[in-house]
């Protein structure tokens, strides 16, 4: 007997219907001999719904007691969808995070879990049910309900994948899979039929927000096959894999961008042992989260500072960075907020050279400037001007041949 | 330290604004001293909403799910009453039925509680927490959520008194007391100070639906005080005790009625043995509750039976005797559904004599027709035609002295 994990989010299980439509995907692959075990989101809306009660109790909500209002989202879905199951005589039985049990720590509204007792669900897969828990969910070691914090029923889904030792566990959204590059920038963008663990974090973590990042390391660490999958639309979805399963050949799997950064520089800084802290604590100290960070070798005892923030910390930066720039004796502070981070990520540039070559020539070819570099293990980022991103993204989803479907 | 449970039904809970109101009520009786425990029902309209979605689901939705569904309604209010004492610098902590534990047997939506375990709630008064517990459920042993029926907020109310050893159990609703009868009818109508759960027993089934019968039962049974209080408006309420401490020296506490009756009889009836269950066997078989029956001494060996029921089953319960009449050989099948039940309620009647003919008496002054009569311990009913129910209730609240306060 095959197990799978299903996992719906919000969107899939929003309204009645959907929720009908789900029962009926569970129930086809139950027919089919499968056990399935289902993780669903609140229906969508919901979550923000309860949040707004509980902001007007209190400005800032007490979080053990928010993690008992929201969690009760998840709970209503449960009870839905195994309902529309028994409907379609598919028999089912819901649990909630603290039913199954799902153990976590006590951080309120961002636990994480330590163990599962998979007990109960074992003995209801082995009956001939379909489990469906409440995702997002736990309990901790007092008996308080705790949550694992947005995008958390990933997390679920994939912990009980782990668990049970599931065949595989299908994250349903509302895209079909994971692509070389957004559709809506290159057309000719491709669905790719596998892709890495490693590949998908550098992609989710530069704006392909298909999964949440914490799941898919969760996912690699115990060794759990995720495929993504649409609610609505047939298809085989991506495959979040190891390198060593992959079949498709290509250096590059796909190119991501990032339109949510600003660059800052600070020039003339003495170039001493200690000067990167102290240029970025006071940044960290007001919680400005720091992307790239380039430092270039010194010419004349001096060297140039450059690094990225979101764009909207921009001015807040800046302004921080402007009084360590006299304290430090810096020569001058520049930035610019109108430009674009755009990446290739790919396991296969490991073992190839050339690659980065590759990206630089066709970007120059359009006489497209590169700002900054930087690089990774399996990812090469430029920073440009924000008016090249679409052609940047097109000219690179070229020169890799990801338009083409890989031999397999 | 005094313990007190306090009970907040679904319209005293059903906006933001109310809730913050208990909060404010609560705060002032906890910075008063006393220990307090809140028993909470859902916002008024969630249950009906939670079970409308059910039923889109499935027209006979599995109880095993619709507790988990509607279960979450009380949850909610739990975590936001929590947020706002929280926000009042009443510190507060929430539980679920599961979570306390409130233990109860399998049988889902109408569980009957087995046992509560106080531990957590007793640690965290001591701790001078308030504890806010949802009403309406609990879990069985094998940790299934169920719920105890419309009204089981009162009985979670009265079940955690019992266990707590609580000083009073106080039900917040939307009357401020129990009252001699209805105001509506009988302006002078006084709020009674006391009343003893039989006579509270006798007043909730005749239609003063103030509580749950089921719980004044339970408060009787395990000595638990209970008082009537008005969410909204301040006052003492109506203390629900045993006859011993009555301190009111009335010999009749209220006048119930009921419009929802309709009689029949069968008349000139074979006076034999087993004569009463050979007629309503049939009708209790078509679910047809019974209230009154009465059946006079025979006269020439024949019998007139007659009976109550509601009136919306007055036709169906006709239909049903005619057919019972042939095959007993009766004379005729009469009915009525224009009566109203009218009856006085007091345990100061079980020691006085001429309680009764002062009722009669009262009422024939009046020119009402007494239809039918049937008494019991601490109470005595009258059948009349149902354009005389204002009249009789005014008569037999003068006839008793009721809108007189007693002596205390």
């Amino acid at each position: 007997m095959a197990i799978y994990v299903y996992k719906f989010g919000g969107t899939s299980v929003g309204t009645i219907e959907r929720i009908k439509a789900v029962a009926e995907k569970v129930k086809a692959a139950h027919t089919g001999g499968d056990a399935i075990v289902v993780v669903v989101s609140a229906m969508s809306g919901e979550t923000n719904r309860l949040i707004d009660l509980a902001k007007q109790m209190q400005s800032q909500p007490n979080e053990r007691e928010l993690d008992v209002l929201i969690s009760t989202g998840e709970q209503v879905t449960t009870a839905l969808l195994s309902m529309a199951l028994t409907q379609l005589d598919c028999p089912a039985c819901s649990y909630t995070g603290g039913q199954v049990r799902i153990l976590t720590d006590s951080i309120h509204t961002k636990a994480r879990i330590r163990a599962i007792d998979d007990t109960r669900i074992h003995a209801d897969l082995k009956a001939g049910k379909v489990v469906v828990v409440a995702g997002f969910q736990g309990v901790d070691e007092f008996g308080n309900i705790t949550t694992l914090g947005r995008g958390g029923s990933d997390t679920t889904a994939v912990a009980l994948a782990a668990a049970l030792k599931a065949d595989e566990c299908h994250i349903y959204t509302d895209v079909d899979g994971v692509y070389t590059t957004d559709p809506r920038i290159e057309p000719k963008a491709r669905r790719l039929n596998q892709i890495t663990f490693e590949e998908m974090l550098e992609m989710a973590s530069l704006g392909s927000k298909v999964l949440q990042i914490r799941s898919v390391e969760f996912a690699g660490k115990y060794n759990v096959k995720l495929r993504v999958l649409s609610s609505f639309i047939e298809g085989n979805g991506t495959l979040i894999t190891y390198e060593d399963t992959q079949v498709e050949s290509a250096l590059i799997s796909g190119i991501a961008f990032n339109r949510d950064e600003a660059k800052l520089t600070l020039s003339g800084v003495p170039d001493m042992p200690g000067i990167a802290s102290k240029i970025l604590a006071p940044i960290a100290h007001e919680n400005i989260e720091i992307d790239m960070i380039i430092q270039n070798i010194s010419a004349k005892g001096t060297t140039d500072f450059t690094f990225t923030v979101h764009r909207n910390d921009f001015l807040k930066a800046k302004k921080i960075l402007a009084t360590i720039a006299v304290e430090l004796g810096a020569k001058e502070v520049s930035g610019d907020d109108r430009i674009v981070k755009v990446s290739i990520v790919g396991v296969g540039m490991r073992s190839h050279a050339g690659i980065a070559s590759t990206m630089f020539k066709a970007l120059a070819e359009e006489g497209i400037n590169i700002q900054m570099i930087s690089t990774s293990e399996i990812k090469i980022s430029v920073v440009v001007d924000e008016k090249y991103l679409e052609l940047a993204v097109r000219t690179l989803h070229a020169a890799f041949n990801l338009d083409e479907a890989p031999l397999s």
